[in-house]
Formats: structure tokens, C-alpha cells, sequence
């Protein structure tokens, strides 16, 4: 923390790496990039160059530049002067390992190395490391060159320091650093998108919809307000005056009911007041009212702006 | 479907129905509403007044007046002259039951009954009805004056014709009727939303995180994508040039990690090409990249108006 993150390591292109790749050079950065499948440096520079319009649009740091991008032709060469290393490499544990340990061994003891991993254990995969005090998970979220959210996950050894250092690091290239409070499989937002994506699943499975209809749900249901307020905050306002803790009672039971093939956990009276006091705490003495027209006012410029992007006319979305 | 839809019943005025009350007459509707609850006529036309300013931004259609409103004094005079009624009463299933039982008595047998039911079976709610083919589900979305999504589900004897006639209704008041291929518990939109909100509780049950934290996932995560595309789309672009199919292959085994605790439906080539095909067929011949343009200009302007409406300089979300 105490040292300045200039030069940044991305391991593994793809998608996500060469989106932190993107996220980086537009902050200004130098960036250092590796990946051994063939043809992966030309992905890389045009998914930067098509990046590079949006981040325009953002700003860009000064000095920023697709051109301090170096495209590595060893791992060795990619970490070996790194502030900060980000692997994005294929969802597999056993090769994570490996390679976080071969990445561990190659860079400079002071540099951070973060797993972009989507919910794979950070103490799992520091098993082969020598200095796993230095790994965290930071996971992020596609295109990670626009969203902000990137969550820290500590494993049993991680220091401290390199979950502070993550943190800093993440803030300066303007991301919202999620802190995760328990080392769990799937962290928050996979937990929850995961369970959301099982039941998707299971509705096609099932021939119950097509996917043009579940996203279609999504998109002109929940998806609407989930761009403005959580799962919490939306559940707070549709309790009327009362708020979550009247909404808990009023639909509560439906907890039992089979709406979804994931069991939910008992409504205990510690678990109702652990979720109507932290919606409280979000509302910062904001009464549902206000809540309420704050809501509303963006919902009407949210609907516009959906209809300008996925319009009727052109065919989408059309049929639902 | 022949006959124009003038005169709206609206059974139950809490929010569901107040926002449907709303909606109505701000489509120039008369409507005529009923609660044995004391005090539900000033909650009712307070929550009216509340969401007119909104509704005018919206554009009022002509003629359309919250005096309109009449607030019946019981159930027979609320439904006497209806051409379609729309049942809000809270969600237990003997009382909608014999509340649809009485409804069904009391109006012209021409008209349509809706019920708002978040995930009760249509077949089952009209065990007490003499004519059960004229009930629907008519599933909304809160604030219901806003959100344009509406799920419609048949009952074993609701005929095709009441079907067609609520989707017309609905597309007349300014919404996008999804009519659900099976009749299933939770039809679509609420098997995903509770699976996602059974999910949420596990993570505040277990202290793995707050209300807020979970809610900042959502937010600035998942939630800005599910605004434009859900979350089919939202994976066919997480694929890379290889879209969904791709995608499937990549994470398919995470299907298997315990990163929920909803156990996903096996991963058959028939469940692939399932939901691959969908995605195709949604993304109507246009390639990924044009969607990630498309998607990227959207997230630009969208984080731009979450920061208007929930700016950190108010106190909102700062901590995240």
C-alpha cells in the first residue's frame, strides 16, 4: 500500500484479462501482458482497441495509451518487474495452482497477486504458492473495462496489508472494492447470480420458457430496478410504509413455497432483524416515500434509455 | 378481445394494487376499487398522488384523471359493472380463493379476473369458481405504474380466449405481457427472483455479508447488465467470439461447484443447444462484438444515471 502500483501484470487474455488489460492502459498504466495460446496477442490488442471507444467516452487518465501495452513471450518476462499481478486464466483449480506458484516464483517478492477467479477458494488456490500471504481473489465482472465491482477475497494466509494494497490499487483505477467478509465458494454476486442463472437453467430444462422469454423477465422485471437498488433495498420498498420487516411477514411464508428449487433458510426472528435493521441502515433515514420518488424518477429515465438501445423496431426483444 | 376494456375493478389496494389502480387511470380508464381495510380509500388515493408526477412524465393519456377513481363500498358495487378485474389481495391461497368465488358472482360474467398472484397455480385459485375459465394470472412488477412487465398464466380451464383478451388488455396499458408457457409455481420472473432472494438470506444468515454489501454486488455487478439484456445474453457475451456455446463449455463444470446452494439441472447436449440456440436466435444475427457495442454504450449512460440518482456525496452506498 505504502508503494505506488505502475506496472501491471495481466496473465491470461481472454475475455476478463483482456478486459483488466483495457481498464488499466486507460488509467494510465503500463501494462505487461501474457498468454500462451496462439494468435492470443491480436485477440488481445482488438478487444483493447474495441475497449477503447467506451473509455473514451469514460476519460482517460492522462498519458494513457494502447500503446503501453507489452505483449510478454514468457510468464517470466510478463511478472518479472509487476507492482501488481491480475491472473484471469481458465476456471480450473488445478491449473491455477500451478500457475499462481509459477507466477509467485517469477515476480518481485513486494508485488500483489490477484485471481480473477469466480468463485474458486484463494487458500486453495495459494496451496503450491511459497508466499501465499501476498494472494487475493479479485473477482470481477464482465466487461470489467465499464462495471465497477470487483470483490477481495482474503485466504487463510493472505496478509492484511495485500488485501489493503488490493483495495487501494482497485479504487485508483476507479473500481467499488467489495470486501468479502468469509472465505465461501461463489463470494456474493456468484452466490447470488449463480443461483439465479441454476434456476434459469432449470426453467429451460424444464421447457418451461424459451431463453428469449427469461431474459425478457429479467429485463423488463427485476433487472429494471436491480440497476438502481439491490435485492435488500427493492424488497424495503415493496412492503409499503412498514418496510422489510413488514414485507418478511407479509411474504414470508411464500419461503415455503415452491417457487424455486432452492431451499430457503428459516425465517428466524434474528434473521428478520439482521435484514430489516440493514435495510434500515441503507434507507440513512430516508423514508420509504422519498425512496420511493427517487426510484421512480430513475426508473422513467432507465426505461428510456433501454428503449433506445434495445428497440422494437430493430427487431429484439420484439416478440415478448 | 371483442369488447373494449373501460371499466377496471381493483380488488385489494395495497401497493400492488394501488399501482394498478394508477396505471389505469392514467390511461384515461375509469376504475372502481375495493379494501375492507380502514383507511384504504386515503392510502389508496395518496398512493395515487404519489405516483401521478412520475406517470405525467410519462405522458397521461387523454382524459385520463385520478377523479376517475371511484372507491367502492363493498366487493358487489366494486365489480357490479366491470369489463375486467384485477385481484391484489394478499398472498394466501384460501382467501383468494373464496375472494375469486365471490368475485365471480358478483360481476358481469363477460369479464375477465385477473389475479396478481406473485406464484400461486391459476387451476388451484379457481377451485371455488363457477366459471373458472375466465380467470388468468396477471403477474406485475412493483412500482406496477412503471414496470412494463406482466406474466399472464392459464389455469387447466381458463379458455384461450380470456388469455388473449388479458394480453390485449395489458398491452393497452402501456405493458409487456409475457404469457407463460406452463403453469408452474412461481411462473418465470419469481422462480428466478427468489432464487436469487433465497440466496441473499443464506448470505445475511450466515454472516457472510450485509444487507448493503449484498445489495452493492447487485448494483454495480450484475444488476446494470440485467437492465438491458438478462441473463441468457448477458453469458452469450461472456463467451467471447464463441457466444453461449462456448460459454457452456467453459463454465458448464462450475455447474457442478457448490457456489450456490441450488443444485443446477444436468448440462445435456440437449440443454446446450437448448440455450445456445436461444441466445442465437435472440441476438437475431448480429455478431458479439456489435452486441458488446451496443451493451457498452447503454452501461456508459446507465452508470451516469445511477450516479445521478444515487450519488455517494448523499450517503448512499458510500461505504461500498
Amino acid at each position: 500500500m505504502a508503494e505506488a502500483i505502475n506496472r501491471v501484470a495481466i496473465v491470461g487474455t481472454g475475455v476478463i484479462g483482456a478486459g483488466w488489460a483495457a481498464r488499466c492502459l486507460a488509467r494510465g498504466l503500463d501494462v505487461a501482458a501474457f498468454d500462451p495460446l496462439p494468435g492470443a496477442e491480436a485477440k488481445l490488442r482488438n478487444a483493447i482497441a474495441n475497449a477503447w471507444t467506451p473509455l473514451t467516452q469514460r476519460g482517460l487518465a492522462p498519458g494513457a495509451s494502447q500503446t503501453r501495452l507489452t505483449f510478454a513471450t514468457s510468464l517470466a518476462e510478463c511478472v518479472g518487474e509487476a507492482d501488481f499481478v491480475q491472473e484471469s486464466a481458465p476456471e480450473r483449480e488445478a491449473l491455477k495452482q500451478d500457475l499462481l506458484a509459477e507466477i509467485d516464483a517469477a515476480s518481485p517478492p513486494r508485488a500483489i497477486i490477484a485471481s480473477s477467479t469466480s468463485g474458486l477458494l484463494p487458500t486453495v488456490l495459494a496451496a503450491k504458492m511459497r508466499d501465499a500471504g501476498r494472494l487475493v481473489v479479485g473477482h470481477p465482472f464482465n466487461p470489467v473495462y465499464l462495471l465497477p465491482l470487483v470483490e477481495i477475497v482474503a485466504g487463510e494466509k493472505t496478509r492484511a496489508a495485500s488485501v489493503a494494497a488490493a483495495k487501494a490499487f482497485y479504487k485508483a483505477i476507479g473500481m467499488r472494492p467489495l470486501v468479502v467478509r468469509k472465505e465461501i465458494e461463489g463470494f456474493i454476486a456468484d452466490r447470488l447470480m449463480e443461483a439465479l442463472w441454476r434456476e434459469a437453467l432449470w426453467l429451460i430444462n424444464d421447457n418451461v420458457a424459451t431463453t428469449e422469454e427469461v431474459d425478457a423477465a429479467v429485463v423488463y422485471g427485476c433487472g429494471l430496478r436491480w440497476s438502481l437498488m439491490g435485492t435488500f433495498l427493492t424488497f424495503h420498498l415493496a412492503g409499503g410504509d412498514g418496510g422489510m420487516r413488514h414485507m418478511l411477514h407479509q411474504f414470508g411464508p411464500a419461503l415455503k413455497l415452491p417457487w424455486t428449487k432452492l431451499v430457503a433458510p428459516e425465517l428466524t426472528e434474528e434473521l428478520i432483524d439482521k435484514v430489516a435493521d440493514g435495510c434500515e441502515d441503507q434507507a440513512a433515514g430516508r423514508g420509504i416515500a422519498e425512496l420511493e420518488r427517487r426510484r421512480d424518477a430513475f426508473l422513467i429515465e432507465l426505461l428510456a434509455l433501454v428503449q433506445k438501445y434495445w428497440p422494437e423496431a430493430e427487431g429484439f426483444a420484439g416478440r415478448i
